[in-house]
């Protein structure tokens, strides 16, 4: 079957077609809202980093049913569904908070507004988009709050859980502060910077690692890294001032060197003295090999003179914390508001804006969640419409523009807030007429 | 740019192309052998199950280089790498585990034998699809193993990491053993059974609960799931009985209802009570919410009745080993075993197989990791011919018949490896004469 399995709508969950076909018979197509948000945030993390919409914008603007799909579907389903899904094009608005905005449990980061079949369809592809890019924007943000000034490069594709994830882990990690990414495609599609060097198996297949080394140099002059712990670390480096001597007359400058094991701070501290003897001053140490935030910290406040980290599985993954608690939930119909009552996961209902406010020097001080009509707040609204009525209503903004504006947010986080150890608990209220519609709508399911 | 990331060349790391490069201009096109292993189990795993084979033979096959992507590789690299890409077709050998198989650390699942550009080239996406494949296969194979005769269903696409992870999962996941997916890309492109229910909202959408469940039993007659927990679970099973009075002259049957929140067990018991006294015998209870194998085997230990799961997040993210310690080594060059010796990464070197014995009852008792050549051993060989000179020698065999010898494999398993907590090493050993060769390679470096 003809189906690109990126942009396939059948990349759903079952139930969304069974509950389409059921509203399309009882004539639900009134305006639905859906809101999307984290229940809790996952241990270690004080804040989030709102990621993904651009692929959530893009999914939208192209949702169609293909040919095949509508026929495979046609096997299951009946002709009414088929027709409207054939008809299909999302015609709904969304508003969202900017791709690199910092957020809190419970604050929506997204909003749909559509007819109820076109508002349910979407959510499962929704959540897959928003809920990734986030969870590893989120986790990049802490290695470029413990490394500032530090090269920060993405290594994870291989690791990554299939190939959308290793392009969007390489874009998020990028959005949030990181350099770049040793992924091609990431480069190639959305102008991330790309970094790499040599893996040890282009070392073990020269008999000598020396001409390994000078190979590489003179295939790639400009990009002169080479990988030096295949057998003997400071061995390596000393071969590496050598070769530096060899290529001085061709100016072929050795950019850096990598380390990928053993004990990095020790390695680099060596490898930093036999290469400033050798004269290599400017020739930078990049480790890398199963490192995280927490091994940057302890890196870089042992003094180890490192320049630059590759994070690969522990980014691409999130591996402390690999999923988010977070919802698409329902929160009106029809006009009216709606609550999941749910033991343990009640939501909060209606249409919802997120106001933040912040001290008199620019710290952020505390955010509000507020109804969007009937509760006017002074802060920052931080949901702002996205598109309306199925067309988008910005241009996409370059991914650099919303990198920097991502590394000018963490600058007004309180300090608490971005310590890799402390848990802190920014304060997020819910305002009083929230507050008064939860209940009334409580009350009247009792009397109901 | 026109680009299918789910099968671009470019989905590969930056230095895949700068080794290229290099090797090219070395002339060093020699033959390669690399395998791929893992170096450790993850914590709460005893064994693994590969899986992922059949998407990386299709990536072989179709790798292949568009206009696009040469010209973008044109402005970051020499003619000769980009004359080299235009005509690239695979043309090496695979030898791989079957799906299904059961391995430990140091076996190698998968072995490339190639010309060494081509078996560099193709490393990193190969590791992404054999690597997430395997990670869920094992992940999935836990609780089929504690919940033997229940139905079990994929319900993980919304937080699986991206596109091609939640149809890998759903993939992976049935291979192993569970009855079906919730993912409707994965039954549209790998027949897999699509299981569903309904979502809160479908019942928030509507002013009635009872009127909700009536909606959908008439517009999905023949597969009556009811979401009963959005209020409350006990009152709602009370109306399942109602409503199943008023269906029974239009032959419509309640299939099941799903449990999402609460007190599982708890919820469970009073709604079998509820169900059976009002004639509903035959109408199952599927739970999900939250769920893994530890909370499977303490749910079904407890006595809940409760006939099928929903297995999500911790199942499609591998949620307690969310990767795994694996690679992609080069194993042999130009006729010659080469040893990585990193400290703390060393590799067996050389051509391997990996021999499985059985006890006389057909238990696995011990594998062996042999040289290929010069090590014969009695036991069965788990590294078969998959493709030759870039050729696939056997056709795509029926997912259904891999999940069906998966499920015999796990028969064969030591009983106390199939035990979520206990932590049991089977015995691998590795050959006389592969430790021999280790040896003799490192002799030779420390002369050298």
């Amino acid at each position: 079957m003809k189906i690109n399995p990126f942009s396939s709508p059948l990349l759903a969950d079952l139930y969304q077609f069974t509950m389409l076909q059921s509203y399309l018979e009882q004539g639900m197509q009134e305006t639905a809202v859906f809101e999307l948000f984290i229940r809790k945030l996952p241990p270690g993390r004080n804040f989030m980093v709102a990621a993904g919409l651009e692929q959530v914008l893009d999914f939208l603007e192209n949702l169609q049913f293909s040919a095949e799909e509508l026929s495979w579907l046609a096997t299951r389903f009946r002709p009414p569904l088929i027709d409207y899904l054939e008809r299909f094009h999302f015609i709904g608005d969304v508003h969202a908070m900017p791709e690199g905005t910092l957020f809190f449990p419970n604050e929506p980061i997204l909003r749909i507004t559509a007819p109820l079949p076109q508002a349910q369809l979407i959510e499962s592809r929704i959540i897959n988009i928003l809920h990734f890019e986030t969870l590893i924007a989120s986790k990049a943000a802490r290695s470029v709050l413990v490394a500032p000034g530090k090269l920060l490069v993405d290594f994870g594709m291989r690791r990554a859980h299939g190939a959308e994830a290793a392009l969007l882990a390489a874009r998020a990690s990028y959005l949030a502060g990181f350099s770049g990414s040793a992924t091609v495609l990431a480069g190639a599609l959305y102008g991330i910077p790309l970094y790499g060097t040599m893996a040890h198996a282009y070392i073990q297949a020269h008999a000598d690692e020396s001409m390994a080394f000078e190979h590489f140099a003179r295939s790639n002059p400009n990009n002169v890294v080479l990988l030096i712990d295949t057998y003997d670390t400071e061995a390596a480096a000393g071969k590496v001032v050598e070769l530096a001597k060899r290529l001085q007359t061709e100016h072929i400058h050795i950019k850096g060197v990598r380390l990928d094991s053993g004990d990095l701070a020790a390695h680099a501290h060596n490898v930093r003295r036999i290469l400033d003897q050798g004269g290599l001053q400017s020739t930078a140490i990049f480790a890398s090999g199963n490192l995280d935030e927490y091994r940057l910290q302890t890196l870089l406040g042992s003094g180890a003179p490192i320049d630059g980290f590759g994070i690969g599985t522990a980014l691409d993954v999130s591996i402390d914390a690999p999923a988010l608690d977070c919802a698409y939930k329902l929160q009106e119909y029809a006009g009216k508001a709606r609550r999941k009552r749910s033991e343990g996961k009640a939501t909060w209902p209606g249409r919802k804006q997120v106001y933040r406010y912040y001290a008199p020097q620019g710290e952020m001080s505390h955010d509000v969640v507020a109804l969007e009509d009937s509760d006017p707040c002074e802060g920052e609204p931080l949901l702002v419409p996205m598109m309306l009525a199925g067309q988008r209503i910005h241009r996409t903004r370059p991914l650099q523009e919303i990198r920097q504006q991502t590394l000018a947010r963490y600058v007004r986080l309180p300090e608490s807030l971005t310590e890799l150890e402390t848990t802190t608990h920014y304060p997020v209220t819910i305002s009083p007429a929230l507050q008064a519609l939860a209940k009334q709508l409580d009350d009247e399911a009792m009397t109901h």
